[in-house]
């Protein structure tokens, strides 16, 4: 069975992800697809591109993941497939599959890309406003069929790739640390940053400001706070999350994705 | 395989939709089922007859339409089930499938109507309530499973159509044109018009008059225009947009549907 | 078929439900995924257990109920597994499954749970954050390709389960009846009570009282008032309701969950 993953910001009231389905199980009736979510801001391709690679290495090997975050549709933005190590990506070369190429990178894995460019793979019209539904759909479903990728379009060399914010070294007098940056505000309110357990030193506590206040350690578990308190906590992602126990972080500092967050210890 | 749409006003939050599809795969597991919307205003006919409209050209032949849009559930307003064409609606008979009507029309396509009154094909219990649980879904699920549409019900031959808005002949000294309607707002603030390539004359350039605001011409892509300018666009479903560039054109002008717009040109 | 259905208070825009059914479908390719809701409100576990309870009764015997409403995860909360009549429960041991039990002791069923302690059938790393999918979508998944309960856990004997809000006996002279509770108002504005059937006399009219209006009678179908009217209802889940026809009964009384009803007739 092949996987097809949808990635968008269609919203979920107009029935845009519903019509991709269609196209898709038309012509590839025994794939399953997968929602991850129709809600990225509108236009945020940096959104998109992370919560894609939150997602993707936790679908087997084949999978084919089509996101459309597409500002430029219609434009001169070339649509694109990719093998990326061992998952498929459909959609616009502007910088939408990022952190899957980053993730195969770290892993030194190959990745293939070609721009599409081979209309008998797509609906027969296709309008200047909606290539999700007239060449993404089709060309995964088609790529799910086991049409190759160099029958689909023609290899090219680069492609478009965001800037992912890094922490940068924060050194001062007594202390040292990571200047880093929220990157993530998830529907509970805790706030990811862009600090791993990499930046974290094995031989100190380290402390964590944001937005005026402090956070001193890391909890291992909601658990260890009282309802109300605010914890630093390694989430779901690797990523070092700002969490309030039983609420929202967010609500409780005012503050999105952006914010300037550091991470220091006694030196 | 079979498809089965489902498009409600049930919103997301209480679980009514997976209901109808545990319902659904209890009496045909092999069907796939596709959400279009469960987010239609609620009550609102008119908004989910034109959802179905955008969405069923793009499904294949024998797809299921199953539509619950239902402010006179348990009322005399007759259950029904329909082959349109190629595809076949399930809900109440309230308009909600006259967009399908309309396009099959179009392409003289008939379509045979019965009105559900065979118990055996429902839940044993049915309330006055969620006729979409105990009604429409198991029929759906029994079409599904190869069920005629004549063993499900009695033909009928009326059944009721909703008035869908169509554009006015708007002529005055010096310029002719349409007076029409915004008929839908999509999740990014477009806005979609009544107004089609048809009402578009071939030699001469349009002006659109919305909410006091004139919009010249047509652009081929939202790339024509900078962020934050108004574009007028032939949307995915071959209606004219009005669009703002990387923006909401709704909250740029604060209007909504139904809001009037004129498209004109020098005679 | 196996039918898997998703219960959780992780929303929709982060991608966590779709990274579970890639969990699922990693392990087990060849069932369904019904998502119920996504949008409990954080952490209210009886919300949830309450929406399983609606649900559950419309599935085919052997679905499998993955729920996560967790603000425990992480801590000494036990991770369980459970058969509970014709069906199956995965998730925290917090009192999700409540309804689940309740139901199955109306009618008899026998229930029995395990503690999850076999990290072979997780994902190869838990984290302290994400169990439903680190823990309970590999174990739902593994249930469903016949894993039997007790290669999943050791048995349990007791688990938690909450409180559900019963009616309470209400006389006073001349008049008798039940003080009662809102447990649920769904997307429509619809107030569910915690009164059933049962609760009503054969051979009187009853009253309800709520937010200072009185409602007379039960009404069989919304059609039966005009547009604005409240009317008292038996909802699809068998709970009398207080709604307001063609509209939000819990916006025109301004009440959410919790709010007091009484129900009351001349004795």
């Amino acid at each position: 069975m092949k996987l097809i993953t949808l990635l968008t910001d269609f919203g979920l009231q107009d029935g845009y992800p519903g019509i991709m389905k269609g196209v898709i199980w038309g012509i590839a009736p025994d794939v399953q697809i997968v929602d991850l979510t129709h809600l990225i801001h509108p236009q945020n391709i940096l959104e998109g591109a992370l919560a894609l690679g939150r997602a993707s290495p936790y679908f087997p090997p084949g999978t084919i993941h089509l996101a459309v975050v597409d500002p430029g549709v219609g434009t001169r933005r070339r649509p694109i497939a990719a093998q990326i190590g061992g998952s498929f990506f459909v959609g616009p070369d502007n910088g939408l599959c990022t952190a899957l190429l980053d993730q195969a990178a770290e892993k030194s894995q190959p990745h293939q890309v070609v721009q599409l460019d081979q209309p008998r793979f797509w609906l027969p019209e296709v309008s200047n406003v909606f290539h999700g539904r007239d060449i993404f759909a089709p060309v995964a479903a088609h790529l799910a069929n086991g049409v190759l990728l160099t029958q689909l379009g023609t290899p090219v060399e680069e492609v478009v790739r965001l800037h992912i914010p890094r922490p940068q070294p924060l050194d001062g007098p007594g202390r040292r640390g990571w200047q880093g940056q929220v990157i993530h505000v998830d529907a509970f309110g805790n706030l990811s940053t862009n600090f791993t357990l990499q930046h974290v030193p094995d031989a100190h506590e380290i402390c964590l400001s944001i937005a005026g206040q402090v956070i001193y350690g890391l909890s291992h578990t909601f658990g260890e706070g009282q309802p109300g308190d605010l914890v630093a906590i390694l989430d779901s992602a690797g990523q070092i999350s700002v969490c309030e126990v039983n609420g929202s972080a967010a609500l409780h500092l005012k503050v999105a994705s952006g914010e300037p967050v550091e991470m220091y210890w006694q030196a």
